[in-house]
C-alpha cells in the first residue's frame, strides 16, 4: 500500500534538542547509572502549597470550559500580583490566558505573519521558536550573539539593518533561554524605536521576567511602553512558581485588534484547562510575592556553584548568566552531540554521568553550536558541582577531545 | 502612531459562531430574564466522581511537565477502557494526547496539509474546522448535505469528482456536530476505500463516538481499518465523561510517521496538563462503562422530548438526530442570526427566553445557513419542551418571519 504523503512542514519540524537524547538516558538508567540531568528547564523546586489549595477549593460538580479569553479572576489576579510584586501592571482585559507561553507564541507567530514572512530573532534561541516556525510557515532571520560578548545584543545599527520589508516582527527572550543573559533597558528601548520606526511587532518573551541575578530589578517591556501597540508581552507562571505542568501562560498587549484576533484564534480552541486557572487564581492572589524572590536566590547560588565548578574544567569557556537558569557553554570537543552521547552511553564514575543538551538544536546558523552545550542548572548546588567534576573527567578521557 | 499590521490569517479567522451572541444574552440575563441556553456543547452532565478521585490522588510536590505524547498511564488505561465497553482498542503507543481534540485537529491540518493545500469536510461543519483551517492556511472544499436527506452524506461518486491533486485529506465528524447524524458503516467504508485508492488521509473526528441513539452500536473507523495508515481518529474525554474543561483529546493512527511528526510538534509546546491526565487515567480505570450508557439515555430522552415538541411548531422543520447531542433546524425566517438576536434582544414570556447559534457560521456555502439554527439539547427534558414553546411564541411575534 502506498503511504499518503505528509506536508513539507511537518517534514521539516525538527525534533526537540532537549528531548533528542532522552533514549540514551533511559537507557543508562536502565544499566543503574545515576544521570545528573542538566538538558531540561524543569525546576526541581516544590510547587508552592498555595496552588493545591486553589485545586482543592474546586466543588464546581460539572468541570465546564472555562472562557476562551481565560477565567476573569485569574486575569484579576494575575494583575493584582504584578502590581504587589513589581512597579507596573495591566488590565485583565489586555490579557489573554494561553495553555503555557507556548500557546502564545504560537499563537503570535500567527497574528503577526503570513507564511513566508519574516520574524527576526537572537542566535542562539529558544529551539521551540524554531517549531513555531516551522509549523506556521514563517521564516526566522537569525542574527548571531557571542558567547565571548556575554551574549549582548549586536549593535541596533546591525539589527536595522536586517529588517526589510518582509519583516514582520522582532521575537526577543528576556530574561534568555538558552544563554542566561539579561537584556538592558537601554537594549530593549532600542528595539522597541526601531519598531515602532519600523512599524513592526516586538513580542517579548519574558517567562523568566523575575529570575534575575546580582541584585537585579526584574524588568518587563511593558514598564517602558505600557501602551504601544507595536508591544506583546509573552509570559508564564510555569518556571517562576514551578508550575511547568499547569500549562498556565498569557499574552499580554494594548493593542485591541491583536487582542481580538488573538480571541479569534483562541476560541477555535475553545479554552484552557478550568481547574489550573482557578488553582492559579487562588495562589496568585494568597502568595507573597516573597516566593519568588527565594526562586531567584536559589538560582543564583546554583549559577555561582555551577560558574566556580566550571571555571576548574581546562578548556571549558561558560558564560555566566545574570538570569534565568541557563547557560551556554564552550567545551574543548568537535561535537557536542557525540560528546553528550558519550557522556550518557560509554563515561560513567562511580555509577554516575551528566546529561547535558547539545547547543547544535539551540542555533539556527550552522556550525554555531557545534562544540557547545546547553545547560540548566536546575539542581542543587551540590549536584552541580558534582555534575561539572564529572563532565571535566569525562572531557579527559573522552576520545574526541580537539586537538 | 501607525499600526502595525496583523497577518491575513489572522483577520480572516473567523469569530465563534456560537459565543458571538453571548454579549446580548449577558444583557439579557442583567435584566432579570432567564435564558435557555441551547447554543453551546457544553453538557449540563455531571462530572464522575472517578475524576475528582483522580485529580485528589495528586501528590507530587513538584507540578513537572509531562512527557509530549502524553502520560503513558492515561494511554493505556484509555486503550484499556475501549477495550472493556467496545469491540477494538488500539495500542498506547500509537495514541497521542493533546488538549482536547481541538489541538488534535489543529496538529492534523499541519501534519496533512500544507498552505494551499486542500481538505474535504462536509458542510454543514463544525465551525471551528473553518478557524484550523484559516491559521493554517488550509483550503475547505465543502460538499453539501441537505436537511431534507437527514444530512446522509452524498454519494460516494459525487465526493471522489471533488478529490483532485490538491487534496489532502478528508475530514468527517462522526456523528456529527451540528447536525446529530451518524455515519453507518457502509458510508464510511466508502469513504475509507476512496481515500486509500487516491492515497489521501481520512480523518474522522470521534468526539461524540458513544452517543448514538434507538440501540445502535457506537462505531470507530478504526474498527474497519485498524492498522490503515490513511486513518487517522481524533478523539477527546470533554463530552462522554462531561469533563469540557479538562482539555484532554487524543489522536490515534497505526501510522508510525503521522506519529513521530505529530510527535515533534507536540515537543515544541511541551506537554498537555499533567493533572488532568492523571485524574483522567484513574478515572478510565475505574468507571465502569455504564456511564456512558447513562449519558447515551439522557441525551436519547432529550432528543425525543425536543423533536416531538418542535414538531408541533409550524413552520419549523427540525432535523431528527441520531447522535451526539445537536441538530439543525429550518426556521420560517429570512434570517436566523437576527431571529436568534430578537430572542435574546426582545422577546420574553415570563422573563424567559432561548439563546440559540444562528447556522449561518456551520455552514461554508453561502446562505444555506440563513433560514436555520443550530441547536445544542444540553438541557432537562422539561426545559427543553419550555424552550421550544418559546420558539414557538416568539416565531407568531417576530416581525422578521418569512412570508
Amino acid at each position: 500500500m502506498k503511504l499518503p504523503q505528509l506536508s513539507r512542514r511537518a517534514l521539516q519540524t525538527p525534533a526537540s534538542p532537549i528531548r533528542r537524547l532522552s533514549p540514551l538516558a533511559r537507557a543508562a538508567r536502565a544499566q543503574g547509572k545515576t544521570t545528573l540531568g542538566l538538558n531540561i528547564g524543569q525546576p526541581d523546586i516544590q510547587t508552592p502549597p498555595e496552588f493545591f489549595e486553589g485545586l482543592e477549593q474546586f466543588k464546581n460538580p460539572i468541570l465546564a470550559y472555562e472562557i476562551s479569553e481565560g477565567n476573569l479572576e485569574l486575569r484579576k489576579a494575575w494583575a493584582e500580583f504584578l502590581q504587589r510584586s513589581s512597579a507596573w501592571t495591566i488590565a485583565p482585559e489586555h490579557m489573554l490566558i494561553t495553555m503555557g507561553a507556548s500557546e502564545a507564541l504560537v499563537f503570535l507567530f500567527m497574528l503577526c505573519c503570513d507564511p513566508d514572512d519574516e520574524a527576526i530573532i537572537f542566535d542562539p534561541t529558544y529551539a521551540n521558536y524554531m517549531g513555531f516556525a516551522s509549523i506556521t510557515g514563517v521564516r526566522l532571520r537569525p542574527i548571531l550573539s557571542l558567547l565571548d560578548d556575554g551574549f549582548a545584543l549586536p549593535s541596533i545599527e546591525h539589527i536595522a539593518e536586517r529588517v526589510t520589508s518582509h519583516t514582520r516582527m522582532i521575537l526577543l527572550c528576556n530574561p534568555n533561554n538558552p544563554t542566561g543573559t539579561v537584556y538592558s533597558r537601554e537594549e530593549t528601548q532600542a528595539l522597541l524605536d526601531l519598531c515602532e520606526e519600523r512599524n513592526i511587532f516586538l513580542i517579548v518573551d519574558e517567562t523568566y521576567r523575575e529570575i534575575v541575578f546580582d541584585g537585579a530589578k526584574p524588568f518587563s517591556i511593558l514598564e517602558l511602553a505600557p501602551q504601544s501597540p507595536h508591544v506583546i508581552v509573552v509570559d508564564s507562571l510555569s518556571k517562576r512558581f514551578s508550575l511547568c505542568g499547569a500549562r498556565i501562560g498569557c499574552l499580554m498587549t494594548a493593542n485591541e485588534e491583536v487582542l481580538q484576533k488573538a480571541l479569534n484564534i483562541a476560541q477555535a480552541r475553545l479554552a484552557a484547562p478550568t481547574i489550573e486557572q482557578l488553582a492559579c487564581a487562588h495562589m496568585l492572589r494568597t502568595i507573597s510575592p516573597e516566593f519568588i524572590h527565594g526562586i531567584r536566590n536559589t538560582f543564583e547560588s546554583r549559577r555561582n556553584a555551577l560558574c566556580t565548578a566550571a571555571a576548574k574544567i581546562p578548556g571549558v569557556k561558560m558564560h555566566c548568566p545574570a538570569g534565568a537558569f541557563y547557560t551556554i557553554a564552550r567545551l574543548p570537543v568537535d561535537d557536542s552531540e557525540d560528546f553528550a552521547s558519550y557522556l550518557l552511553t560509554t563515561f560513567e564514575d562511580k555509577k554516575e554521568t551528566v546529561f547535558v543538551a547539545p547547543a547544535g538544536g539551540f542555533y539556527m546558523e550552522s556550525g554555531q553550536g557545534q562544540n557547545k552545550i546547553r545547560i540548566a542548572f536546575v539542581l542543587e548546588e551540590a549536584k552541580l558541582t558534582r555534575a561539572m567534576e564529572l563532565m571535566g573527567k569525562a572531557l579527559q578521557m573522552y576520545p574526541g577531545r580537539a586537538k
